[in-house]
């Protein structure tokens, strides 16, 4: 027996990912305690990102035709680093470590989901490939059955391509215990050994 | 290096109690691939509890000048269930149980918070006890010192009043374990045995 409007926006919240209903009321319960100014700004916050879009050359997002990385010519536009989402960029600058530039995927084949290679930008990246002259492709993807797998795609089509690709290095997480190591995890540290 | 309008979203989600960055970043992402009809009805669902006030009799949230309860002339307003918040008013109703009506105090006694009897609606219900022809006082609050702080104040002042004042009955939680109970839960259970 909830007002309407706050009824509402309870359903809202809890329709967003990982958001339970009881989380989804408390949200609530506190926006009714914010002053109107607040509550606009975070409604204008939530409609401002459809001036976002993807960038013709990588998908990243972008509210221009090219994102900040491809517009940037202290960038190594040769360099492409191949993620599954733009989310994992945030996490490759984070390090600083990276000057080339990405190219989003869009996901991970996995078959199982029916996402087939011609769901993803692949297509997209080797006509990337054909145009601009690459030197590496860093498959920064997940390390998993899906993340291999798509690699393995990749990799097979690319096979004539003079194009150096080269994958992640898989071992030991800084700070873990050798002790909790997964067998996968520790044949990757000791093959991987230099 | 995010788009500002996506930058500008995460903060504002991450202001949110109770939502990390990282919880922001990926509901933000997920919103980025939502159609601009659902991004404008969540900025509506947001706004749209602008208009809900408080009941001007029990401080519960309606958007009429009496809320749900206080109009509802099958609900025996003679008994009156005082309670922290109108989040509280849910987890009681839900129960079907309870047919009387209620007083949000809007917070519990708590002076390292600073949290004072003049900072909450407790003026307000005793001049509603005065008022109306009031038979039972439900205290249906926390059981925490708060709580029981908050319980005392009222009852002192109540002392001389014609109005019976109860209290929620203490003691195991259904589905819960003997071994683990604390002392006093366990106390409460043992002196309220019957």
């Amino acid at each position: 027996m909830l007002p309407q409007p706050l009824e509402n926006l309870i359903n809202r919240i809890s329709d967003l990912p990982g958001i339970g209903r009881r989380q989804a009321a408390r949200l609530a319960f506190f926006l009714l305690n914010q002053p109107v100014k607040e509550l606009r700004g975070l409604a204008e916050a939530v409609t401002g990102i459809k001036s976002i879009k993807t960038c013709s050359r990588c998908f990243n997002f972008t509210e221009e035709d090219l994102c900040v990385y491809c517009r940037n010519k202290n960038r190594d536009q040769q360099i492409i680093c191949a993620v599954e989402d733009a989310m994992d960029i945030a996490t490759i600058e984070k390090t600083g470590q990276y000057k080339g530039v990405y190219h989003v995927l869009g996901g991970l084949i996995s078959p199982l989901d029916k996402i087939t290679p011609d769901k993803l930008k692949i297509k997209e990246l080797f006509s990337r490939l054909k145009k601009e002259p690459v030197k590496e492709l860093i498959m920064a993807l997940n390390p998993t059955t899906e993340g291999d797998a798509t690699i393995l795609y990749i990799e097979r089509l690319l096979k004539e391509a003079p194009i150096k690709i080269t994958r992640l290095a898989r071992g030991l997480s800084t700070g873990s215990d050798l002790e909790y190591a997964d067998d996968s995890t520790m044949i990757n540290a000791l093959l991987g050994r230099k």
